[in-house]
């Protein structure tokens, strides 16, 4: 995308420049745009035209068109990678920057990050969080700082541009595969309640039990915090209820939990899939070559983040966006879920 | 760190802003450096006077102070997002942004890398790549674009400032405590060899090997390209051979490598650790998670990072810096690795 230059308060064109300068169109363009493929000598005389008029570049235009800012409230992990990498491709098909902010903890980005985001400038930015309070939405309007919400912990405002996946839809598809292998004993650890899209997987599974006449008891439902340690920890507590209590199955909310899940199993000496089945959600792109690979529900992580992007986009060139994008969740059979053993 | 603002061919100073138009020394800097904090209306009436006297910011020199940009020949995978933790972490503290860029394949970054760079004009680049032409290194260095080089794949030039760990040691301590196990067919699956740091890895771990009195097979040495895939394709070869020629033990060149070592195992029925030990190098984050937990050469990715990061901070500004930095490795002994059986 070719950066933008206009003459403020003079009306001087390229056409000028160029007459004054002797050099064609084409060239004055590339200095406006600092381009490197021009001589010096070409971009003395240009700018020396351009001082003489009092010609100045529209500075903030440019550094708008430069950079979207992916702004975590924890960048931590492979799941964080697989945001910014899908980021990365779409911002670059347009020549534009992407750079990252850590701010606050994981679930609320830090009391400055909006004014912080203000006076950094960027074309836009794509909000790894939600709990947008509306001084802070204010304040990105106000400065025409384009946003979307990738995965939105709470509900999104009408207002809000958001890409998220079928959480729900995601839930039960674990529920099914488990309920259709004859799992009848069957634990959740969900992700942190505050976070929607933890508790729609969460609903969406015990909503699929139902509907195979499975109840689902409530003590076998444990909350984490979607990391490794917290499967690790939650897991134990599962596995070490006495043998006619434990779930033969465990729907680990992600994959990172999952992860936890196997080093909780490794370390009661349970087998993954013959003692344990284990479900994950996310589908990172170490979970094949987990031991056991993973059977997870697949969010499509990367072509979200794309999508976020270009939203920002759209919105900045004032193209047309769609608002709300919900992607389809599927499930991936691999290797950690078997029927129960008898 | 406030945004540089300074008055070109005028002698302009902020009092002289603030006597026309009555605002304060302050709220004048707040305008120039585009914080949120001000009404409107001073933002109107001091910009007014700045267009009238034909003020122009030094925008370029205020871009030069907003990032860094780190410049993967491939990101894709954990190890990239070490690199990237690190570097935020480091920039952060000096208040400025980290852009990634993504180019070219894993070892040669696209024709274009250095003009981008320089049309782009960061404060300067952490390269993750090296191969570093002359003519790039010039480009670099006429535009004072300030450059580290993180992990070198080639030898560092005398003038290049550059990060990277104790190759060479941790080949030798993975080495060393396999031979003190008791293995004798040991196998390493090495990463590129146009890499030096996969080279000095495999020079350590074979030296060491000769130190015991333990002749390294050459059949039993093959070359991956440090992914998840490459692991399990070397891996099958080597667990394939007849029982009498298998490795006991593969030093797996990184942690990606022994994931997909992991996996090959599996496929083939070999436990880990009493049919096979396995050593990887790097310890990512998921590693103590592997199953089991992964025996690995520790290299602080991170803290590597940040070194890289500060080094172009402080050549950015004028200050001592070290120029080639080598950080120890260490054993991180887990539960991959055992007495071979007889």
């Amino acid at each position: 995308m070719a950066q933008q230059t206009s003459a403020h308060n003079q009306h001087l064109t390229l056409a000028d420049i160029a007459r004054q300068t002797n050099y064609s169109i084409s060239t004055v363009s590339k200095v406006l745009n600092d381009q490197s493929d021009i001589s010096p000598e070409a971009k003395e005389r240009v700018n020396a035209v351009l001082t003489a008029s009092g010609y100045r570049r529209k500075s903030r235009q440019h550094r708008h068109q430069e950079f979207i800012d992916i702004v975590f409230s924890s960048f931590s992990n492979l799941w964080a990678f697989e945001v910014v990498k899908g980021a990365l491709n779409t911002a670059s098909q347009h020549d534009i920057r992407i750079t990252i902010t850590e701010s606050g903890d994981r679930n609320h980005p830090a009391e400055n990050w909006a004014s912080d985001l203000v006076r950094r400038h960027p074309l836009g930015a794509v909000l790894v969080f939600s709990h947008l309070s509306t001084r802070e939405r204010e304040e990105l309007d106000k400065n025409d700082i384009f946003y979307s919400i990738f995965d939105p912990s709470g509900e999104p405002e009408p207002q809000d541009f958001s890409v998220r996946a079928d959480n729900w839809n995601g839930g039960m598809l674990a529920a099914r595969h488990l309920a259709d292998l004859g799992h009848q004993r069957i634990a959740m650890i969900t992700g942190p309640e505050v976070m929607l899209s933890a508790r729609a997987r969460t609903e969406g599974f015990i909503a699929a039990l139902a509907d195979r006449n499975i109840s689902f008891n409530p003590a076998l439902k444990r909350e984490g915090d979607f990391t490794m340690v917290s499967g690790l920890r939650e897991g134990l507590e599962l596995l070490n209820l006495p043998a006619q209590e434990r779930p033969t199955a465990i729907f680990a909310g992600n994959d990172l939990q999952a992860m936890g899940v196997y080093e909780a199993a490794r370390q009661v000496g349970l087998r993954i899939p013959q003692d344990l089945s284990v479900v994950g959600f996310d589908d990172l792109q170490t979970s094949s070559f987990m031991n056991p690979p993973l059977t997870t529900i697949s969010q499509p992580l990367q072509q979200m983040a794309g999508i976020a992007t270009q939203m920002v986009i759209n919105r900045a060139n004032h193209e047309h966006s769609d608002m709300h994008v919900v992607l389809p969740t599927s499930l991936i059979e691999r290797e950690s879920t078997a029927r129960p053993q008898n």
